[in-house]
């Protein structure tokens, strides 16, 4: 296997007992095998010796939430509430998707996530095989999941629940095991409850973990007391959904109650403050979530609503926000903000040895150009990667021992057809 | 006079006739002399022609609030509560600051922001014959003024004033008419009434602007009405403040009737999202600013509050922020937020030919990668400016017609040096 050695770098580490290192580090194969303040063994040993200079490695980022082939609806439809959103304009383009075009605007979307540092991806949405086999090609991290939305007959219905279950059957543990899969009902307010359960048995049958939206807008709360005469934690709490490990996207309208509810399970909660604040569909409690115990991540959702895939982006909003609205300063600290986005994230989806730059840990990790104004002074790395940094500033990524992006550039993807290619799908779509 | 044309490009005007352009940019000197669909002369009677395939232009972003010195105390102390973070952590170490420390986390800041677009910006400070300086070799547009905090002796008071009228006598409408400047106390909380109306008094006397901190937290606007029997914006309304064109930092926290008031006059109003919330000082009340006819722009503050100088982040940060909170998903949209870092920026700190690509105005334009992932597809350009752009997207920077960076260089600045240099005063400064 391929011994690699990193010197004269900089290693934010995401290992509290080690936090920052300046040194080097060793990985072999997908496997990090050393971080180290002297050089550990004569350079001549390793195979590749990569000069760290300049540059700052931490873990990749971990993005739980998203839709990657909504790149393609990027700036279509801005300054909408979510529901009309939804319905008047994501929903009836996106039903013109082909396989072509989710092929397209996924990879578009993972050279974004790629160059931008994000390594390891949440992916909900249709034509699963087309993501699945880009995250393949690709040498990124997806944990993928149908989305499915009950708005159909009954055998339409089991036509996509069973489409579900074969995404998890054909792809869980494939591409070096760099692909994990989940079961999704879209959400409470698409899904009927007894189609919900359906979703909860096939995720006790197959052994893979729930994912779906949960209480985005106050509107689909109000909506689901009215329908079911509960608010949703609880409806999907009888419904059993939390009987399995599951992690639920948004939660923005939770009473005390239902963070009480959550906490008492194996629940994980994607924070994505971009799109909420872009949809105005308000802001999550994050702070209150992680006080009761509850593990919160950090999700771009689509680039419909984001309107791009940068992670840094995600981990400054959600260390700005929550003080501004709390008047705390002290609330969500940069140290906090960046394990949201990398150790807290890989934990959510299940990558238990991911998201930290440690022995025994998978080489999932980036550089990041640190010679530049706004990385200075060298006071404070985990701040600056927190309140100044963005995905622009990446400029290699490693994923499971492989060098994905060097000095930019993708190395597994041809960028320039991507771009074109999606060009074409976007204009066909909208019928230019 | 050079004439130059730029070809191929896509122009984002803000002229409201003429938006978004595809095809050619003229100007001599310092001055758009055209913006045209078709060729307007043959290129063989320009000086200078740019290709701009892959480029989108727009007026250069105007920040209208800073301390670029303290970029100096970045990542110094992060995460604290305003008073304390002034009074423990920025005051002490700031006493320190020579004029070698001011002129380099000055230029060091210039490069962030030229490199980052913004073309003209506010610069409150001390020993601001170094950052007039700074700002005439950099090529950069500066409305400077010496930030006075009156907690001193009488004499040293009048000194401070003297020296904070010098600078307008030495320095408004140098370098080629770049610097203007203005008269600034610091804040209500740091000058007495009556120090304040002799700040006032000079403001007529020298027939420049007024600008200060104001009701930033609301801990101030507490101490201002137990001390002086009023909230801050009635307190500087009886101080004949008002009486003077002026443009207030930060105005976090307004009531009702003190907008009414503040729309009564020539006021105008920084806001510093970013920056607000870092320092949980809370969310300023933008749309009712705006719909009361005050002039909002948008400003970075210092890079120890916020921590970078990206203003594509505070007008992403303004989009978002005050959807979030009212949930008005409509609520400052794409084009309302890029016109606030744009020509309402200019127009606010009486740049009147400034932040707009239209005929007659200054040649202060910045170019655009925008052959990159995140700004497909080519859907709508202002929504991926304000949702999904950032400063490292900046290739080009133009100010008063001269080119001050090219693919991302500084030509104007020896960048090394002062990154050098800059690091040397950081570690003086904190006795490393």
């Amino acid at each position: 296997m391929l011994r690699t050695i990193i010197k004269n770098g900089i290693f934010v580490t995401m290992d509290e007992s080690n936090p920052i290192v300046h040194g080097y580090m060793t990985f072999e194969g997908n496997t990090i095998t050393g971080i180290h303040e002297a050089l550990p063994a004569p350079l001549e040993t390793f195979d590749e010796v990569i000069d760290g200079k300049h540059r700052l490695y931490m873990p990749g980022l971990v993005n739980t939430h998203g839709h990657a082939a909504m790149s393609l609806l990027r700036g279509y439809g801005d300054d909408l509430a979510l529901q009309v959103w939804l319905q008047e304009k994501m929903w009836p383009i996106e039903a013109k998707f082909t396989a072509h075009d989710v092929r397209y605007g996924t990879l578009l979307s993972i050279v974004e996530m790629l160059k931008g540092g994000t390594t390891s991806f949440v992916d909900m949405y249709d034509q699963m095989n087309e993501v699945a086999q880009a995250v393949e090609q690709a040498g990124i991290r997806g944990c993928l999941t149908r989305g499915v939305i009950g708005f159909c007959s009954p055998d339409e219905q089991t036509i996509k629940l069973n489409d579900a279950k074969q995404l998890v059957k054909d792809w869980h543990g494939k591409a070096d095991g760099r692909i994990t899969t989940m079961i999704s009902p879209h959400a409470p307010y698409t899904c009927t409850p007894d189609y919900i359960s359906r979703f909860v048995e096939a995720s006790h049958e197959l052994n893979v973990p729930l994912h779906t939206h949960m209480s985005e807008t106050a509107r689909e709360v109000a909506e689901n007391v009215e329908q079911y005469g509960q608010r949703p934690v609880v409806h999907l709490e009888k419904l059993g959904f939390f009987s399995r490990p599951s992690i639920l996207a948004h939660a923005v309208h939770l009473t005390d109650e239902e963070i009480e509810v959550l906490a008492r399970y194996d629940v994980r909660v994607s924070h994505n403050p971009g799109s909420n604040l872009k949809l105005a569909s308000g802001i999550a409690r994050v702070v209150a979530l992680q006080k009761a115990g509850v593990l919160v991540s950090l999700g771009t959702d689509s680039a419909a609503s984001n309107n791009n895939l940068d992670m840094f982006e995600e981990m400054r909003l959600a260390a700005l926000l929550h003080k501004g609205i709390s008047g705390d300063p002290t609330a969500i600290p940069a140290a906090a903000a960046l394990k949201m986005g990398t150790i807290d994230g890989a934990n959510s989806i299940w990558l238990n040895n991911v998201g930290s730059l440690k022995v025994g840990y998978k080489a999932d990790f980036i550089a990041i150009d640190i010679d530049q104004a706004h990385f200075l002074p060298r006071s404070n790395y985990i701040s600056h990667l927190v309140y100044s940094a963005s995905a622009k500033d990446v400029t290699d990524v490693w994923v499971d021992g492989n060098c994905l992006v060097r000095a930019g550039k993708c190395l597994t993807l041809d960028e320039e057809k991507i771009k074109r290619e999606f060009e074409l799908c976007f204009d066909r779509l909208t019928g230019n």
